[in-house]
């Protein structure tokens, strides 16, 4: 199935936002119903395809035949940037000046390396497209003639190895797919970021993914034991042992690489047997601070949960620590931050780890609020993004960003970037709602994620855009990584480029040229255009 | 206090070997007593230093002064090649051709990077020296006229924080002074190579160490938060927060570099509170294999020990699983192989990870054997490099080679290896003792360390070299990696560069021309001078 090709998911779930929810948009944020103005799909016009017939032929032959080339409009709209907030704005609006010039569905890593040839023959840049749910402008290249390669043709289990637990995966395998496949075998890669129901395997490791149960499995870049890239210069394989002294970890390089060193093909993963038990809980703390102390105790100290996660205040209040109670009736009392712990694994290990946990939370000044705020996190999961579909609908802004650092660093972060989100949107007229929670903790510091709600302004793109600005200013000035989890693509790029400070992006842009010397792959994407 | 020049370590620390082992190499082996001809440290005639005045005067104003410039014998002796058997006869032999034209101590990252400039200037080469530890070639550069870069004088700890618990340290630090900074604020690195007592900061990182408690630890590189790296071409500052998605991870191309692309000058770790138990224990094995599937249960489903090793039959015989019972009375049990389970942390968590793990390990069919050979074997972790030493002396040859796998490949990778190790040094006339362990474990594989001991041979350099070819050539036709911890240096990169494939190579290479355009760095380690 494909997504909706104005917002999120499957429009079959889309979900209207309660009156209540309205009148408080309205009340609080002073947002105004306004017409969406939403065209259909069929009332967009598309700009003509640069692709000459010539080249749309190579193509073809590259990729099996004419069927695995398109050009119609509704294959490009499809394919037309990601899923930010402004990528939706924008394409509700009929803008679609960003769409390729063809999409090109690949079945192999042959027929990669065969487009990349043709595409260096021809001049045309190649974009990788998996799930197409980038927020950071992952897809819209700089470069008005591209390709869409996308790889949802290539969504295969290749090998698995139950001894070693490996399982090498096809790179437009979409994650409940993976996880279906991996079943059959008793495994479970355990990876479930909020695109999960429709981000592939391939933009997992090329974007550094990051789930929800990171606290448990790891980060997908952890995850990764080994990669296949096409590159217009060859093909690079690397992973040859789980760890290995042998020179710099080229998987680490390949990994964040956003498709500007080559395209992946195949990414072999470590597995995890099927968890026998899953159990989420809640946890309330008087203080955003308190509690952070309360998850970093766990992170450092253990025992470790699979999920830990942490609303603020504020979030903790509007419900959106369990989206699904949003707007509920039975929204439960919203003092202080709530916090979730989930425990997968076998029965005797997830009971030990939960009780040896509770102690740790209720010492740190938890209350513990029973199974309940869990199982609703874990129901409402994947929904925040349908949320704010609606919350456009009604005629409010909703956006998301991210950032991690250090944990004695965490609360000058996170105040730099609400105080820089708030002043800016409260200058320019639309006083937002800004919530946060700590999504993914490690020993040594934590990631915060921010969500943003106010009313929309006159042009709502342009509007947030300052907004964007300051809280990524923010980001850099108190320390912080430009994105923990979201990708550079081209909405992070400039702010990338002084994270990795001049020295580190020469050292890449050395690596794009020799992988990529017509610089072909992603332009603009990652890195500036040479 | 300086390593000895001509073997390892503290010479007060030399231990003859008993006769009974003498008896052993001889009548099992064909080990006959030989002439060492080793020659004392002011016999040896070192070639004249290629230093000019002017550049021995630019490379003291770079660091402080004359007495920082090191072009004595003695110094030079010191600093030419490393800890390989290869290194230890040539030296002991009086061959320092190798030596470099000079030492040089900088005190700072400025003054490296002044170091940098100067060498740039007048062409000359520079390679780190850390502990001078390695043992793959890592300090012999193809280039007559080189500096060693001693970074003993950059030994602090220039930050620590408490809360996220990460340490700055500079890359001279050893790790037992490492230890003891760390101590004062009740944390460790929880690093402990074969080569802990010499062994630097700088040297871990460069060379993606691994410890002898990397079950619980981890690796070095997987402690790495943050480094700073001196090159030609200017400074790389990398790590803002413990993970990110902002791009390929930076830290861990640095890492594994080998002075390749430029000289660590500050390394940020991970830090753990130091633990308040430890607690090491024996295990017995019907079989290597019976071993491997216990340590591989553990590895996978936990939980997991701190340490966790497993010898096989043959070390187990020679009692090298506990290199300080080796020729003592009582020896133990010599059947199957031994294990070693080792726990550190809190008294509640090693007690439920010890109880546990034990389960685990007898249900896997090991038998339990006490704390005596845990303890024993802690008492002794550092001291085989010091029996080499007495080997040598009794005429014996032995070397050591590391190696790493998925878990289903390691049996054919064991067999590899010691039948190419078997086969090519029987064929020479000097049939081998091969000993084995697993001395690393994770989820997905484990890592092989191969101890050979055999007679010397005519010319021992000579003799060992077409066994070593033929056991990398194993390791890469079985699917290993040619290092898991020593690293690449010159000795293994004609296979390095085999298993990082061509793009692979290609891809460093531009990294390095990048940072080291005049190829000043480390010439011909890890990579091929261009």
């Amino acid at each position: 199935m494909d997504m909706l090709w104005s917002g999120w998911g499957d429009p079959a779930k889309a979900a209207p936002l309660p009156d209540s929810v309205t009148g408080l948009l309205r009340d609080l944020l002073g947002v105004k119903p306004r017409d969406t103005d939403a065209r259909a799909l069929d009332e967009i016009s598309v700009p003509e395809s640069s692709l000459d017939p010539a080249t749309s032929k190579a193509l073809a032959d590259a990729v099996g035949g004419e069927a695995h080339v398109r050009t119609d409009a509704e294959s490009r709209i499809r394919h037309t940037r990601g899923k930010s907030t402004p990528d939706l704005l924008r394409i509700r609006a009929g803008d679609v000046e960003d769409a390729p010039a063809a999409v090109v569905l690949p079945a192999s890593h042959d027929d990669v390396v065969a487009v990349l040839r043709v595409c260096a023959e021809h001049g045309l840049a190649v974009v990788p497209f998996g799930g197409g749910t980038s927020v950071v402008g992952g897809l819209a290249p700089e470069r008005r003639s591209f390709v869409a390669l996308d790889l949802r043709r290539m969504n295969g289990l290749l090998d698995i190895d139950p001894v070693s637990r490996t399982a090498t995966l096809q790179p437009g395998l979409r994650a409940p797919d993976a996880e279906a496949l991996l079943a059959e075998y008793g495994f479970t890669l355990g990876h479930f970021p909020q695109s999960y129901e429709w981000a592939t395997i391939g933009g997992f490791a090329a974007a550094r993914s990051s789930g929800q149960a990171s606290a448990g499995y790891g980060r997908f870049d952890e995850m990764v034991l080994g990669l296949t890239l096409a590159t217009p210069e060859g093909t690079l394989d690397v992973g040859r042992a789980p760890r290995s002294a042998a020179g710099p970890d080229l998987r680490q390089l390949i990994l964040g690489s956003e498709g500007a060193f080559g395209v992946i093909t195949a990414v072999t993963v470590r597995v995890r047997p099927v968890p026998h038990t899953r159990v989420y809980e809640g946890w309330r703390f008087a203080s955003f601070e308190e509690g952070a102390t309360a998850l970093r105790r766990l992170a450092q100290d253990g025992p470790r949960p699979t999920v830990l996660r942490l609303s603020d205040e504020t979030e903790t209040f509007v419900g959106l620590a369990q989206p699904d109670a949003i707007g509920a009736a039975e929204v439960p009392s919203s003092a202080g931050c709530m916090a979730i712990a989930g425990y997968e694994g076998t029965e005797e290990d997830t009971t030990y780890r939960r009780e040896r946990a509770a102690e740790v939370l209720r010492a740190a000044g938890g209350t513990y609020l029973g199974a309940e705020p869990g199982e609703r996190w874990a129901h409402g999961r994947y929904s925040a993004p349908y949320l704010r579909d609606s919350l456009l609908d009604a005629g409010a802004f909703a956006e998301t960003l991210e950032t991690a650092t250090f944990w004695s660093r965490i609360p000058e972060l996170y105040a730099a970037v609400r105080t820089a989100l708030t002043e800016t949107l409260t200058a320019a007229g639309t006083p937002p709602l800004v919530m946060c929670h700590i999504s993914h903790v490690y020993e040594n510091g934590a990631s915060l994620y921010f969500t943003v709600v106010s009313a929309q302004g006159d042009d709502a793109v342009a509007h947030w855009e300052p907004a964007k600005r300051a809280a990524n200013e923010a980001v850099l000035n108190a320390g912080g990584t430009i994105t923990h989890h979201h990708g550079v693509g081209t909405d992070h790029r400039d702010w990338y480029v002084r994270e990795a400070g001049p020295l580190g992006v020469e050292a890449l842009r050395a690596v794009k040229r020799r992988l990529d010397p017509d610089g072909l792959l992603s332009p603009g994407i990652l890195l500036p255009v040479d």
